[in-house]
Parts: structure tokens; C-alpha cells; sequence
């Protein structure tokens, strides 16, 4: 297990849906802390290692994607999550660095168990096993209509796209569904802003939030 | 879940170190099995599939092998067994096939179980969700002694030998207790014949095993 306690390093991670504008609030974070003198950290699911990205192509890069079952989708991405825990999140929190990851163990809850109707329990056990005793100190989820997103994603070019259009609303209602139930059940972790606000507008939510939240 | 209950089929993992001659006997067993006018479906792990076998290429040209955490080797091996599981094992035992698997559920127990120290519990439960509800109906574990089965493996050319080579001899020491652990655990199910007899009696022995418990 990855050691965590007393470390002064947080670990905030940026759930959502696709096109959701993730990626942006991470940079601006990330520059923010820099300025403020923080260490950061920035990594990505499936990822952030070379064992990660390898996965990652496998998951992303699987030509005809709806062979992969949810199960064998499930234990890639907790593969993953486990390789960067251990690799790099656990021994950046050590250090006292801010590590931000866009995406960590919330995605597999929402998009493998609650979207794709894998039991509950097993989900949770494996996430549990896959990250050890490292958990998020905060999680900001980026709330976005559906439509908006679906929107958004097919004006952009991305690794993503093919596999997500492959899904359909129905699907991708459920994820942001999936994020809204797990905000009432972790409410001291997990934090929505709304996504259809203008990029400076939630940069400076966000901004309020982490100062007040991790100091 | 894949379906197997009333099926006609049958399910046989082997299972042993490397170089205990398990490919050896699975070509043999399926010779006489498909002389006998059975179907026979062989399959290996990590592979079986287009994704397992990407999957085997992560963990096998891992250069840097000891870097990947021993999480994340089982979840990538428990990752293909679920994508074999249900893409070729649970449909080949619908048609009543005979699948021979060369490894399966019990190499994770033991590698990343007992041989690198992995909690039992959760080993357990992520085997579970992988195979569902798939269970060998035979496994036949062919024990020789690790000096033998290290030899063996140097001998010959394979993709295997330099992640085995990395691992001292307690680790295949620990291999081999495993599996004569998981036999009394397991009598009804598990099999341990002597590996160092010759190919021609071992298959005879395996012969009359899957005879008389196959029918």
C-alpha cells in the first residue's frame, strides 16, 4: 500500500463528461498553484505512466470497441490506476506536491458501474484495491448538460471521440447522473460547478474552492 | 454474467511453473480429444483474444519489468481472463466444446496471491468478477521440482524467460507450495501429477483423468 498519511500533499481530481472542459480548469489550476509556489502535478486516466499509456491505447485504440466487455474495461482502467498511484501520485503526495489528475476512481464508479450496470460492490472492491489508501482530498466535478457535451466533443479532435460516439444519450445521461448521486454521497469531497459558465468564471469557483478547502 | 450452468461442455486449466511441459500436454490432450470426436478449444493466458494478446504484450515486453506494481500485474491478467472468459470460453462451452486452458484463475492465486504477497481476499474477489460464473471443471497442476522447471525454462526460447530470470528461486519456490496448497484446498477439482515422468506417461495419466471425470 502506498503510504498517504501526514503527507502535506493534496490530490484533487477533475471528473465529468466528455467535453466537459476538464482539461482547460486543469491548466489554469495548475498555473495558479505553480505561481503560488505549490508543486504540481498533473496526470490523466487511463495513463500517466508508460504502463498507463499502453493501456490507455488498448482501451482507446480498440477498433471495434463494444467487443471489450465492461468487466475486462473495468480492470484495465483500475490497471492503470493502480500503476500511476503507486508510480507517481503516491510519491508526489510524499513530497508535499498538489498532484491533479483528470479522472481517478469516481470515472470507473460512474461510467463502468453506473452506466454500463456493473454490480456496485465488486466496482467499489476493486477501486479500493486499485488505489490503496490514496483518495482524493477534493473532487470537482464539472457538470455539463448531455447535450452540451455531445455537442462539444464532436467539434473537437481527440483520441476519444469514435468510442464515444459509439454510446448513446441514454448512456451519457446516466454518467452525469452517476456524478450528481455520488455529490450527495460524498459531500465533503466532491464538489459540482456548473460547466456551462464561462471558462474564467468556473476557473475562479474552483480557485476559491481550493484555497478555502486544502490552504 | 456468461451463462455455463447445463451446459455439455467442460472447462480444463492447467496449471504449473514455467517449463513444467503444460503446452507439451495440451497439444496431446487435444489430439486425443478431437480424435475422439469431441471439439477442442485451446486458449492461453494472458491472451485468448485480440485484446489479451495486447494485453500479454504490456506484461510481457514490460522492459522494465519490476517496475510494474504487483496491483497492476493482476489486475491486467484478471483484465484478459475476462475478455477470454466471456468472447471464446462461455461460447465455446454453450456449443459443448472442450476448452483446454493453458493457465486460469489459479495462476493469479498463486503468482500474484501467494508468490508477491498480494492480500487473499481481494485476489479472490477480483478472480471472481472476472471469471463470473466460468469455473474449471478439471485443473491439472504438473509439479516439478523448481530447479528442474528453472532449468528447463533456460533452456528453450520463449517470451517468457527474461521476466522469469528477474525472479529469484524463493519466488518459484513460493509457486510451487501454491499450487500443492490450492490442490488440498481444492481435491475435487484439482489434480498434481509428477512432471518429471516422461511426456508419454503424464499423458497417459491425463488421459484416463479426463476420461473418467469428463466421461
Amino acid at each position: 500500500m502506498p503510504p498517504k498519511t501526514k503527507s502535506a500533499g493534496k490530490l484533487i481530481s477533475f471528473e465529468g463528461s466528455e467535453g466537459s472542459g476538464k482539461s482547460t480548469q486543469i491548466a489554469r489550476l495548475a498555473d495558479r498553484l505553480q505561481k503560488s509556489g505549490r508543486e504540481v502535478v498533473a496526470t490523466r486516466e487511463p495513463g500517466g505512466t508508460e504502463i498507463g499509456e499502453q493501456i490507455r491505447n488498448i482501451i482507446v485504440h480498440n477498433s471495434k470497441g463494444d467487443e471489450m466487455t465492461p468487466e475486462t474495461e473495468l480492470l484495465l482502467f483500475t490497471a492503470a490506476r493502480a500503476q500511476v498511484v503507486r508510480e507517481v501520485i503516491a510519491p508526489a503526495l510524499k513530497r508535499g506536491a498538489v498532484v491533479l489528475s483528470d479522472r481517478f476512481l469516481d470515472s470507473s464508479t460512474v461510467y463502468q458501474g453506473i452506466a454500463r450496470n456493473l454490480a456496485p460492490g465488486p466496482v467499489a472492491e476493486i477501486n479500493r484495491f486499485a488505489v490503496g489508501n490514496v483518495m482524493p482530498d477534493l473532487t470537482i466535478v464539472i457538470d455539463v448538460p448531455t447535450e452540451v457535451s455531445l455537442q462539444r466533443v464532436r467539434q473537437r479532435a481527440s483520441d476519444l471521440p469514435d468510442r464515444m460516439e459509439r454510446e448513446n444519450i441514454t448512456f451519457y445521461k446516466k454518467v452525469r447522473e452517476g456524478y450528481l448521486l455520488l455529490a450527495k454521497e460524498w459531500p465533503d469531497r466532491v464538489v459540482v460547478l456548473d460547466g456551462t459558465l464561462t471558462p474564467a468564471a468556473i476557473e475562479k469557483k474552483i480557485w476559491a474552492i481550493v484555497q478555502k478547502r486544502l490552504g
